[in-house]
């Protein structure tokens, strides 16, 4: 049986306004491979520890770059970056945080947590469009990712 | 007296050929700030570390990314990253592996390390520049540091 093409981003986004707004913008960035969503935090770890632990106890292809709200329904967005940061197979997955939030202590704890690189939402649709198009051609045509395979 | 403008890139690359390019393409991208040179990796760890324990132990303003070579004269960029990681005044620093290395176990040691992301360096000038303007366009204006005060 063939593989499914692997994922390249996993989005996590629960609004579905600013789902829209990624997509497109991820699109028009040249991102036509496959991209992830997940609309709460349960959604997303439960896809990249499902996801990584198919066959035989053995992990499978991660995206390249995790996309990360942080206002989330059931698992916030800090507590995802914490299991990811601190599970030996996801520790070195790049994680992007795309958030509205300017707050000093978000993006301290963000930082500590070892998130890769932290951005605010623009509120202007424009310059939300142009800064995710940046924003997916550095992590997927420009950053050399890990080899997250076991 | 007052605070010289603050750095915002700490450039660390000892190829003069590679740091004219990388300069150049940093100006084209609109970084008109501050960009502090280390030609090796003891420079590097002595002007941060200087730099940061200026007034009365208190540690000063750090750059925005430290953009680093991985084969550097003295001490090299993994053992850079490894000192910046570890201390917890730069732990947060964002820092930018930019080499000609694609070794799996250079990349592998940089993700365990902590970098926040790792960029191979394209052999042809045209790809060099773009890539660096693209490079400074996102870790300068698209990304959010942590507050790198004490």
């Amino acid at each position: 049986m063939p593989e499914a093409s692997p994922v390249e981003v996993l989005l996590v986004e629960d609004q579905p306004q600013d789902l829209e707004l990624t997509l497109r913008a991820l699109r028009k960035a040249g991102v036509h491979h496959r991209i992830q969503i997940a609309r709460d935090g349960a959604e997303a770890l439960d896809f990249l520890f499902s996801e990584s632990r198919q066959a035989n106890g053995r992990f499978g292809s991660l995206p390249k770059v995790v996309v990360l709200d942080l206002k989330l329904p059931k698992v916030d967005g800090l507590e995802v970056l914490q299991e990811l940061k601190r599970h030996p197979h996801t520790e070195t997955l790049p994680v992007v945080i795309l958030t509205s939030s300017r707050e000093p202590r978000d993006i301290a704890r963000s930082y500590q947590l070892g998130v890769n690189s932290y951005i605010v939402k623009p509120v202007d649709c424009d310059g939300f469009s142009s800064t995710v198009q940046a924003l997916g051609r550095y992590w997927l045509h420009l950053n050399h990712p890990p080899r997250l395979l076991a």
